[in-house]
């Protein structure tokens, strides 16, 4: 029993078995599925495939409670993991069940092999025989007859929001799965090809939960901090501007947060913080978002054909970069991919290839202007 | 004045007084009423009924202010409760009433008697006068001329959602009465009989507030606690497992909490905990429960016919309890009712009536397999 | 770039742009218009009066992320402010623009003038060149052609909700401007004339955040809090009282807060505190509130002809106040104006005018009954 809403996404080859008051349902699971599990359900899952991991990044949306909030992973059936079962005083379990004390231990006390065990070929195919799968439209009939939307959605199967030689973006939210509608989630998965990189962009709102799937690599996120030592004036002050309306406004200090990363490597990247992600130069670097506040939600880049400076007029360049506009725009034009760009060593090689080496910068600067 | 939203349960026989900006309503109350407060309301309660308590029970949901939470109770009148008028200065008070301090202490200064005052027959008479009731539909016409739908509603005149020999629960929430819509709140009445029980249950994602409203009993709960010792390792372990996975899902450990119940006792069953609630043995057990987070909430019964363990296949039972699936099944089979069960000591009873005592019980095992 | 939603109150006359993922708007602004600014959106402001300020009030509801909530001002460009590009890795930045640290310090380091720059009339005006205003409707064509409505809406021109010869009252809310609806906020403009007041009142849901944009004046509101030592217990005690409920019903006792009132001071009136606001007697005060949680709020007053009161029946009247209903009603009938009214200083002209000073009090009370 799981007492918080998940959002699931799946590598390998497995089914789950989600019960309810009502019905009980049956999903085949595989690399890409995304599920969400209702809160309060009962489930199991099963590894069908007997040489390969069956992985599952969850999101745990805690439903809210007085006295806990955590994650619970508890079995109906035994004492290792305990069943809760066995909390009640013998009386009542006796009662519950009409049954004596001695025979109702036969039940809950019997299984004490923990929260994973080992099922048969036999069993393992008879507990996923009725499964249906996101193949299949991720949707089944419940027993009582009424369309189920519960079952999964595959999002690598839907088409990429972005992709070109550098990598792929593919997105999936409650426009596309209804089930993530209510929790206002969204699931993105990045494959970002060997070497390249993603442009620095940030959420206008969204907050994403990350996790490497596969690959190595390594991120940059700009992380505002309010500076405790009031900042330096500059001399720049103008008549017009007003003493108290700035003293109040905090000026913002950005530190840089960097790691390296690695399958099942986690991190978060809060909204409005600008964040790039690199990966190795020997394999792609696959990573799963859980986005939460999505509605709404913009994705502004920063760098590469849609960043959103390029917006600016040409007056407001001059202002905010105290140069002229066209040497601005020169630069900001300088990269012509958008959101998957080439990695840092593979500008590097290109721009050997390109000019005989690093020597070559300065003169390149005046060619350019 | 109350500044919070309330959703009051009723004993005995009263009237409620609202006052808006807009208008007055005003109710005759009688046992089963579920009526909601609106924030900000101004209430005055009347008892009609010279020898019987008039009672009520409140969920109070804080409206979020900064700089309080809580329930304030206050009159508009006097000294005792204090009134809000005195607070204002004397030049504000006399502007804004046009009068001079002297004759405004008559009117805020008099009322000294508490918070609750005797009043006359005639008086009460006619503060009820114009009053309807949930008989009437629980609906008034507003003074404005627009239907309202602040009435009462009566919970108990509502086909009971489960009802047999050994209790009936009641249920209303938005769907019946618009009025707990946006509060996501549901309310609902168990009479369980002398001696019967409720079946072990836990809700998917509400909170229940439950207050004993007449009878006696007890109630258990299987309450998780993260154990905070390193649970023993099982010997169970296959290669498949993930060892990372393990180590960070937290394995629940179950605490029993329970206590006595008798009028007025209050407690709180958060969602996800499986629950218990026994009636004693010569009084029925009747609680109000106001349940909160209700939307898409499923009650899972742990017992009995809707035993949501009956749902398993028999090869999930085989896994989760280590035994023939039969065997488990003969034991979940064993209790014929649902919901309300008899209670431990009806249970007996009957037991002894057929098998003559507690002696046979090794005999009745044979007999059973 | 601004982490936030923000709710803007305009003085002067300027223009705003924002730019998104989407496309740029451009909006000129005037005293008394209103304007959301989406979460994550860069934007830069430009006064268009070489001789006037330009200010804003702004309301920012944060959106929630694990580490920051405060609001966030930073230039693009560079040091002073600091770009957030500069926390970016040499190696990532110049992968992202594809050109050298050398070049890219020229643009992400030129700037060091502070957060407001002086710029040109030349500039000014091509800034606000393409701008809409409220006046056009405060709606323009985004660049994809899809109708934005975006724009500002001017409170001043909307009609006020309530208007006599002691001042003004505007709101916008939801329904007249879409914008403010998922933000559940509305924007009132009080305009007290010189030596009016506001009658004392009390939002029954909504808190309010208020800032002086001009004049003077004061405030007085209540303020409760539970006092610590148990009230006196009073004698007017009857059987039918029940000793447990009112153990637990906290009475509330109240606290006068107030403060003198000049342009830019704010203050905080949470919701169910009621409060009374004075001008001076030789300006107007001119203030701005953000509600937030205005869902069915509802403003109810305390003194003047809109007295919720005056809705009590005469018997609740008797009771609530311990004297004669039309005593009471009597002086609550002695201010004939609403919402707005004569001030202190107002009041007391008047009736020494009428009545030839105080010395007439005493005869004047016999006068009235």
């Amino acid at each position: 029993m799981i007492v918080n809403n998940t959002v699931d996404f799946v590598a390998g080859r497995g089914t789950i078995n989600l019960i309810h008051q009502q019905n009980k349902e049956s999903y085949n699971l595989e690399r890409g599925d995304v599920i969400r599990v209702p809160a309060g359900a009962l489930i199991y899952l099963i590894n069908r495939d007997s040489n390969d991991k069956f992985q599952i990044a969850s999101l745990f949306q805690p439903v809210s409670t007085p006295t806990n909030t955590f994650r619970e992973f508890f079995g109906v059936g035994g004492e290792n993991p305990e069943s809760f079962f066995n909390v009640f005083s013998d009386e009542i379990l006796e009662a519950a069940f009409n049954t004596e004390r001695e025979r109702l231990d036969k039940v809950f006390r019997q299984q004490r092999q923990g929260e994973i065990v080992e099922a048969s070929q036999e069993q393992i195919r008879a507990l996923s025989r009725d499964a249906s799968s996101s193949q299949e439209g991720g949707h089944i009939w419940s027993r009582r007859g009424s369309r189920s939307s519960r079952g999964p959605y595959n999002l690598l199967n839907k088409r990429p929001t972005h992709s070109n030689e550098f990598g792929q973006l593919h997105e999936v939210d409650g426009n596309d799965y209804s089930q993530l509608q209510d929790l206002d989630v969204a699931v993105t998965f990045h494959n970002i090809k060997q070497g390249a990189m993603v442009a620095p962009f940030y959420n206008s709102k969204a907050t994403s939960l990350v996790v490497v799937v596969e690959g190595r690599g390594r991120f940059e996120m700009a992380c505002p901090h309010v500076s405790s030592s009031k900042r330096q004036r500059s001399q720049g002050r103008r008549e017009y501007e007003q003493e108290e309306e700035r003293e109040e406004s905090g000026s913002a200090h950005y530190q840089r947060v960097s790691a390296r990363l690695s399958p099942r490597t986690a991190f978060i990247v809060p909204a409005g913080h600008p964040v790039s992600i690199v990966a190795s130069d020997n394999q792609n670097l696959q990573i799963v978002a859980f986005k939460i506040n999505v509605e709404n939600n913009q994705r502004n880049y920063l760098a590469g054909q849609e960043n959103v400076l390029n917006q600016l007029e040409r007056e407001a360049k001059e202002l905010a970069f105290n140069m002229p506009a066209k040497e601005v725009e020169a630069i900001f034009n300088n990269q012509r991919q958008s959101v998957f760009l080439p990695g840092p060593n593979q500008r590097q090689q290109r721009e050997e290839g390109r000019h005989g080496g690093l020597l070559l910068d300065t003169i390149k600067d005046v060619f350019m202007f």
